[in-house]
């Protein structure tokens, strides 16, 4: 087969597990590798699109940029993709004109958050100040309103706790979120343990689904997520982070012996690049 | 500083070296892990850059897919970039439109080679019939008429060992390229011994240099291929690799698991991604 | 509203009408112009997308550049765009590749000819060979099996004409066409009058149905065309040429005076410049 | 020849004009046209490229695409692009990253202005706030410091006489601005005469050469601005509404009568339209 299946809109695999798993990746190669992994969806993450380029993750890239990248995963893939949208890169009418977008692109599932446009990462050591809970409300409404098939996803994602507003500001900003619309919410927290997020779904009422990110959790496992209320966990920057240790590495041995021979062992082979461009069977069309 | 300073052409980086030394890669990330590594030039690889798109090396991506990543590897590197331009995407017309291209986008080095287009990658096991030797000469003519900036340098690669032609064969072509005004010649293998590489090298006149790409032949390295008359070897596709095997490694893990626990050691740090996208030195302008 | 309802496939207008008038262009703007004339799809022309940039309609632009015009062109209409797509970029992997691409972009229906790549535009005084008739076919087979949605139409275009081979040929041609599994077939002529494709049309088993463009026969109008049996006819450059025409007034008039007073009467305002744009609806948002 | 020379920087063309005349366009076609008709600039127009796409002139689009068809002007051009940039598309990031695009690309002058992101057209009726005049100062400043090579040519547009500010905020403005670096400064009205535009150049102290967009108050000349003091004049957007007015008229006819008998004569020819793309140096090469 040149190309997966059509891959089955986010929603229809959200309704079909328990807890949906989803790794972060940047491009349809490490997509496809994550779907080999067994992952159920792919982050489409704004951190590593915008690492790729060397550039912060500080709304610099726009839009565009973002949509390819997530619609190139999307092409090779039969799992869906999540695309990380920043604060909708915008206003309202930037929101609207990002779900015409991405629909017309493929993709079934989009995250926004309450942050200011330009927004800069939520690990970056800065202030982060919030868009107005009304607004950001109103910015669902409008995105929603602008969908034109009833397969599109908008996930809301709070920073409260990344800002310090702490548990009781983000469960009532993702109940606002729900009310406007949004089909589900994210909660983000750059604690070191899961405290904030359990605190969270203890007061979360279950309007929609709750999707977290353990970038600074890692010990809570998915089984301990699924448990406390958690429908969708993202691993959403392991593999760019094994990326460049790997790039590191690799190209170090091969500088410092001045030949591939050491890390010949370790790395796939050019068949296997051969198999996940599948040039089998675009070979079988012509040659 | 948020970039570095603009890159020396590659032509200048040739003339400071006895041998050039150069990773390929498909992404300013890669580029920039390269440079650090001590890498003298990045090889824009349409190989990689397929791959990263899960697409076969077969002319499927066009011209401004393979200039796009070049051209954003090269903003983010203080080295030049050699783009691998395949067959030039077509005939002259297409040579000369290349050319116009990547020099507007501060390419300063491109490679071409004597395949018909559409091309297959050369480790790929089919039939590669070769364009003829005057055509191909005149393509090369062509090209490097349309060259505006003296700084431009064109490799002309020739697949003759590939096709098995055999090493006269070689030799005849790329003394008829460097006639036509090719900057350097490129001679490529698949055996898995420096055989005929070497005897490439002994039949050469030293027109031109000479550049090697030893990826069947890992065994002879840069120092052999230094005193053998090799002028820049290219160590094209070993990144590309070892990211397959990292991203592998590392999504089975976070799957397996339910957590990123196991891989934490193994990966580069969040911290560390925003030293590569020079976080600090664009927050100072703002925040 | 800020978009047209989603455009009917191709497919069903030809359905719908007895002969389907279609109006070249080379952007949005010019498309929904088109479809307000009354025109019932847009062909998004090769010639137009070039001419846009300068460039001769020679295979220089990829393929992605001419997707990207279409399917901007299609984000805009409640019409179909038919996409002329040259000789399918390639062999047959372009030809299916091309396929994946312009469907997963919302592009209904796609023209293909049978030419060899790099084309040259027909009505440029250059010998237009032909690619092998089983050969074309075969790239027709294979640009079929790789739909993935039973919407999607293909067009085989023969340029047999155009190069001097005869109505006999033409119709040898688009009978194998038809049979390798074209939806339509586009006969295409440079004489001064409508001869050729009369001679066609009354040659023609009718398999499938037949496509004009009159550009050298314009005397030949749509209802003779209809009555002759034509289903789809393409004016195909008209607003392009109207285009340059009116530029090269409007610039003159306003540099010659130094102010654009003189062609202010007839030149649109910004007003309705504003109402192309939706500016009213897309204000409604947030304003 | 396939390209015109490499074009002069636009810091050149004004040391060598008492008054640079520039025209608006939106593509590489209606910029030669521009230049054929005697301009000695080409403004890159956002209501244009936004126009062309039916999208509001509402920061929709992002850099990329602004940029894109910035570049894809400049490569067609012996004269030089002025790019409509805009906010600079967001903060004093957004502005550096700007610079950084630009200039690689050959363009040498670009415009910001002190709007807020998202910006909204100036002649559309909404509330226009005013970034704060230190704020656009900083901006002007990160904007300047990213800049890496002389010629860089960065104008600060005054957006006060849009929103009711007045001349003297205009001034206090505009002074600020080139103190800030900006190397001209451009002051928009949208009133029917000239009259807050000739208080305006009363009241400059000349500190950086004056830029005017003449769109509401046409009445007033090329001669009377130069002898007012105004160094460049920008006819920003006739050329895109003649396109509309000749779209209109032209497919209106051709689905009237059912063929495009009647609008042969007012048209170019094909012919012409080769000539725009420089067809025969093309064929030159190859055919």
């Amino acid at each position: 087969m040149l190309r997966t299946a059509l891959a089955a809109p986010f929603r229809a695999v959200l309704a079909e597990h328990d807890l949906v798993r989803v790794a972060g990746a940047h491009d349809a190669l490490g997509a496809v590798l994550a779907q080999e992994a067994g992952f159920q969806a792919v982050w489409s993450s704004s951190l590593e699109v915008s690492a790729a380029r060397c550039l912060p993750d500080a709304s610099l890239l726009g839009m565009s940029e973002y949509l390819e990248a997530a619609a190139n995963m999307q092409k090779a893939l039969s799992i869906p993709v999540i695309a990380d949208c920043d604060t909708g890169y915008g206003n309202n009418l930037n929101a609207a004109h990002m779900v015409h977008e991405y629909e017309a692109a493929g993709i079934t599932a989009v995250c926004i958050e309450d942050k200011l446009f330009p927004k800069i990462n939520s690990f970056a050591a800065v202030d982060h100040t919030l868009l107005d809970i009304n607004t950001f409300a109103r910015k669902i409404e409008v995105a929603k309103s602008a969908q034109q098939t009833p397969d599109f996803f908008l996930i809301a994602r709070t920073e409260a706790l990344i800002s310090g507003l702490g548990v009781d500001e983000a469960l009532k900003r993702c109940s606002a979120y729900a009310d406007a619309g949004a089909d589900a919410v994210l909660v983000h927290s750059k604690i070191r343990t899961s405290e904030q997020i359990t605190r969270f779904l203890d007061g979360w009422d279950g309007a929609v689904p709750v999707v977290v990110v353990p970038t600074t959790y890692p010990d809570w496992d998915a089984r301990a997520a699924a448990a406390a209320g958690v429908s969708v966990v993202i691993y959403a920057n392991q593999g760019l982070r094994a990326t460049v240790s790997s790039l590191r590495d690799t190209y170090g041995a091969i500088f410092r012996e001045g030949s591939s021979v050491e890390v010949e062992d370790r790395i796939a082979s050019v068949q296997e690049v051969f198999r996940l461009q599948r040039l089998d069977a675009w070979k079988a069309l012509d040659w």
